[in-house]
């Protein structure tokens, strides 16, 4: 293999200059700055995590971890999402902490395999973890708050797609009990929104003509409240049925929050982590392919790391929101240029200070040498300062 | 070897759970704040950086660097500066703009052997690079503002010690000429601050009576302004004469900016990165064996990118500076708990998005069951909120 060339970069990372870097900034502060509102207090955990634990509990796919050894032979992994590392910390650090918690993050995550279909292999996420609430009132304030967030982060057009992992179980170990293969199909097919392949394959089953319109029925089940009682009607299966259940009072819920605009339910939807026991959401922006957050419950994560407890919370995609977000920013900094000759030096910088005591501004100094003088203004880039002081002779 | 245990992480690495997480973030941007308003601006660069030109070029030790394969087989490194990375996006993404550029960070880095010792094999650092310019009036500026970040940070008490790579590295050329090895040994002591070392090494090399002592009186060059006329009547060798005359010019610069009262000149110092080219500084916080800060002028590692140019710059410890900025956070926020029977969900839900808009405010709701109506104070943990509604039957 070649030597990589010195201004290059490893594939699938990025570089954010000022003017981005700015923007992810903005979109970051103002994230943590509501989810600070509603109660979630921010933590911190490290890059780096042993693989098998944290790496293993994360259910990002094992191709798909970033793998180091450190000196003991012990493999680590870069933390894949910030999810697994906060159910070790509650569980560890935090364990004598009552239920419920609400924490948030902001991290860069790292997902290996990505960087080759040309998407991140670095990505930024903020979110948060509700963890020891079971109630359909839980899940509902995470998708409320991921609302909020997306508001506050500037994204205008959006709908937060929800479903629940239970309905599509219970339906397909009802009509489809013994073959697993067959379940596993359908799933993957939804999963990659897949739907032709999911009506073939329905197809090729040798199924009954009711329980081959009842799955391909699936399909319908997207849309408003009215879904809840569709889906309600279209199964008799327990587990199924407590599934619509939970996902009505979450509508409710977030009916009482004044957001259910944003919402639709879809029950084709199941979530890409196989750590999800419940509801699971995508947020999506008019402009985009991809989700700019993901959600969802996850009941069972907790107890791999010794303290058994309900949860659920959400990651934005701060990068991806960066994308759909404009080139509205937050409004800049005046720029000032002082340039002075060394005699009036201590007069600038006391300038300098003053004004970046009293004022949000943005103050470069530069000390013109004596065969200067005459044409300071003709730097190439004046034209980057709002205003310009002049202590020369 | 055995597998690590559930709740562990790997050596060196840290949690901060939310009191501490509060305070790294508010230093963060208390030293981002102020660098803004000296004109620099925050870039962003990957974790991920490839070993054959970012991480050679880092100087940090090779056995220090965290390195992994990626699917090529080509080596990477968790970046162990932000300086080499900012010198590779200065000559690429940014090489039209034109110099002087201001450029700031906030990141994490890693050394990978400072485990073993207790220390942070991850941590955090704020810091600017100042690149195209090569005047004592920009390493001055660096100084000035490394000073400005640790006051707006909150550190009370601290020294900046500066020296300059040239002093030492011009005497001992001139002393030791063909001694190569004495002159690394005598820096090594110098750098590890082992003055015992240094003496015992000098009287070993069988110097001149004359020659001894002047490599002596090198450890008296600490001090105040004094220091720099004493060393230039120490040496006639130019390149310890010119080092001395920039330091000078420094300090008169400093003294402009009314900061010279934190500022001591300290020639037996030489920074631990060998890409260091002028004058180097650390800082000192009186309760704290470790630098808070560290930083120097670096004039060949931008030629590596292809970009030759000057620069200065430093980085701040920003998890160093929350071990010595005592308790004294941002007022942290009122905490609010909103309780409510599922009747008056939707007035609950609504005081609590109205107070969320209108206040800096942390507000958590909780619902209540049938069965808890009359028992909701007694949660364990109500006393973590200032104020307490009820919208209750």
């Amino acid at each position: 293999m070649s030597k990589p060339k010195v201004f290059e970069k490893p594939t699938g990372v990025k570089d954010y200059v000022p003017e981005a870097a700015a923007k992810l900034r903005s979109i970051e502060s103002k994230v943590m700055q509501c989810v600070e509102r509603w109660g979630y207090q921010e933590i911190i955990t490290p890059t780096l995590e042993y693989y098998d634990t944290v790496g293993v509990a994360s259910s990002t796919e094992d191709k798909k971890l970033f793998k180091l050894l450190d000196r003991k032979g012990t493999t680590l992994v870069l933390r894949s999402d910030v999810t697994s590392p906060i159910a070790r910390v509650v569980s560890s650090v935090l364990k004598e902490q009552s239920f419920p918690l609400r924490l948030s993050y902001r991290a860069n995550v790292f997902r290996a395999i990505e960087a080759e279909a040309g998407r991140d292999a670095e990505f930024f996420q903020t979110g948060v973890e509700l963890v020891g609430d079971a109630s359909s009132e839980s899940d509902a304030e995470v998708i409320a708050l991921a609302i909020a967030c997306l508001q506050a982060a500037g994204v205008q057009q959006f709908k937060i797609a929800v479903g629940h992992v239970g309905f599509l179980n219970g339906l397909l170990e009802e009509r489809l009990q013994d073959r697993q293969d067959a379940q596993r199909m359908l799933k993957e097919c939804l999963l990659s929104r897949d739907y032709v392949g999911y009506r073939d394959t329905i197809r090729s089953l040798g199924l009954t003509t009711e329980v081959q319109q009842e799955l391909e029925g699936i399909l319908r089940l997207r849309g408003g409240q009215e879904v809840c009682r569709q889906a309600g009607e279209a199964t008799s299966n327990p587990i199924a049925k407590q599934a619509i259940e939970h996902l009505c009072e979450i509508w409710d819920v977030l009916s009482a929050y004044g957001v259910s605009e944003h919402v639709l339910i879809d029950l084709t939807m199941i979530g890409d982590f196989s750590y999800y026991t419940g509801m699971t959401f995508e947020g999506y922006a008019e402009e985009l392919g991809f989700p700019v957050c993901s959600g969802g419950r996850y009941d069972n994560l907790l107890a791999q790391f010794g303290r058994p407890a309900p949860a659920t919370g959400f990651a934005l995609k701060t990068n991806r929101i960066l994308e759909v977000t404009g080139d509205e920013t937050d409004t800049p900094l005046r720029r000032v240029l002082i340039v002075y000759s060394a005699q009036r030096r201590a007069e600038a910088l006391a300038k300098a200070g003053e004004l970046r005591r009293n004022e949000a501004v943005a103050i470069e100094t530069q000390l013109l040498g004596n065969n200067e003088n005459e044409d300071f203004d003709r730097r190439d880039d004046a034209s980057r300062f709002d205003e310009i002081f002049k202590f020369v002779q």
